[in-house]
């Protein structure tokens, strides 16, 4: 097996592998490349998922997927060939939807119109809060407009953002994801208003969102390995919470990451196959 | 006369209004409001323009209008009853394509679509550098992608932004402005190649836009004042220059920019007619 984890030999040691428990998969970019027609498994991930429940191991999926209900986005994985239940699955919007109503908001959604469906019976009527989710197309300039005059307009400015990501990569070429448009309104507004918006992320990075997958999975941080290919929202932010961060050269990863300033994975390994087999090694 | 400037002496003193030899008029916010079928001109501002030039002050035009050329702007404004011709305005998009000559360089265009005409015979084949203007409808989500693209495969990313203004003011509401699209561009070429996109502005509040119009005007920077509706662009940008900067109460100003922390305008006025009779009256 020793082949199988080369890729790590020449990083930091892989001891810490022994003491996982947990496993928490990132979705788009590990287990999937996105695009045209729903996108398509990337090789040997769908038996490497089946490996990995077959081992014993918790397995969770967090995913930062706001372009269809989590429901319709399983189904799309199963189709691939993807073994997973719904309730495995953590995404934002179900998350917000809870806040939403502990904190009675009423949102302005500025969302893909696949992601609708998931705020049936949300109150939408005199909106207090703005919520932004990757709307792709629907990022117009006509929709920002009316997002960013929906914000001034409030006494006490809200934005929700469904993740963070800067870009994306589909198999058309990279896009611009949520992150970019959060950070404009939020400087517009910051910069001309004074008005201090920051943005509350619901999903990765987010403390709150990564620790809701902890209790699901009823494991402590340090026994949870987090195996993603955006180096800040899957490998920095489980980092933070106490888990180990494993970075898959797939998807989104660029060489660069490897040289990153402030964020160093626990490892990195070429795909989530490599990952599962180096895993699989120490159990 | 007195009475007419009375919105001055609150403020600070305005003997400097005896040194003032020229003025630069911005235009969109203080001539007229832009909006549906051309927008129309402010109360007393044509007449005010007409009393300056008879005058005997230096006038110049300078606007950050990239959503038609020159030309075609020059015409809106004399339909609206103004009189001023092409040569004593100055806009980006004729700054930025001497430039481009001068360095030799070939755009990809994210502008708006009325502005093409501007860019007649220059070279846009294999472009080495990304231009944005405010393209208003024009910033789609796959325009903005197939800029980041075009930017972040560039060996060395240049973004050169027409005006850096955040947000205007038309009759239909507040709308965003090119800044907002160049920051998002710069903030995600930085954070996540470490690229350092930082983007040349053409057109105010850049220094070199504001010298090329004092050179014109054969003016020393201490003789002349900036009238503009927009605190940062306007009347910061003037002020760094050595001018004075007068903010009028029109257009996209806010209460809350007559406490803003670092710029401070040096005089504030209703509108241009009520700033025309401050200058007549010192004259």
């Amino acid at each position: 097996m020793r082949s199988s984890v080369s890729s790590m030999a020449a990083g930091s040691g892989t001891e810490w592998l022994r003491s996982v428990k947990g496993v928490i998969l990132d979705m788009c970019g590990v287990l999937y490349d996105s695009g045209e027609g729903g996108g398509q498994a990337i090789p040997g991930s769908v038996e490497a998922v089946r490996r990995l429940k077959d081992s014993g191991l918790t397995v969770r999926f967090c995913t930062n997927e706001t372009q269809n209900t989590r429901e319709r986005f399983v189904q799309k994985l199963c189709v691939m060939g993807f073994d997973l239940s719904v309730s495995h699955v953590f995404s934002p919007a179900p998350a917000l939807i809870h806040t939403l109503r502990e904190r009675q908001l009423r949102p302005h959604l500025l969302v893909h119109d696949d992601l609708i469906p998931e705020f049936d019976g949300v109150d939408m009527s005199s909106p207090n809060c703005v919520v932004i989710g990757d709307a792709a197309d629907n990022f117009s300039y006509q929709n920002l407009n009316e997002a960013f005059r929906v914000l001034i307009g409030l006494e006490n400015p809200l934005l929700f953002s469904l993740g963070q990501g800067r870009y994306y990569k589909e198999t058309d070429g990279l896009k611009l994801d949520v992150g970019v448009f959060m950070k404009a309104l939020e400087h517009l507004c910051c910069v001309q208003y004074a008005c201090d918006v920051q943005a509350e992320v619901v999903g990765k990075p987010s403390a709150d969102f990564f620790q809701t997958v902890l209790r699901d999975m009823k494991l402590q941080p340090h026994e949870v390995v987090m195996i993603g290919d955006d180096l800040l929202n899957d490998v920095g932010g489980a980092q933070r919470c106490g888990m180990k961060g494993l970075q898959v050269r797939t998807g989104k990863y660029r060489p660069s990451d490897e040289r990153h300033p402030s964020v160093r994975a626990d490892a990195y390994m070429d795909d989530l196959s490599a990952a599962v087999n180096a895993i699989m090694t120490h159990h």
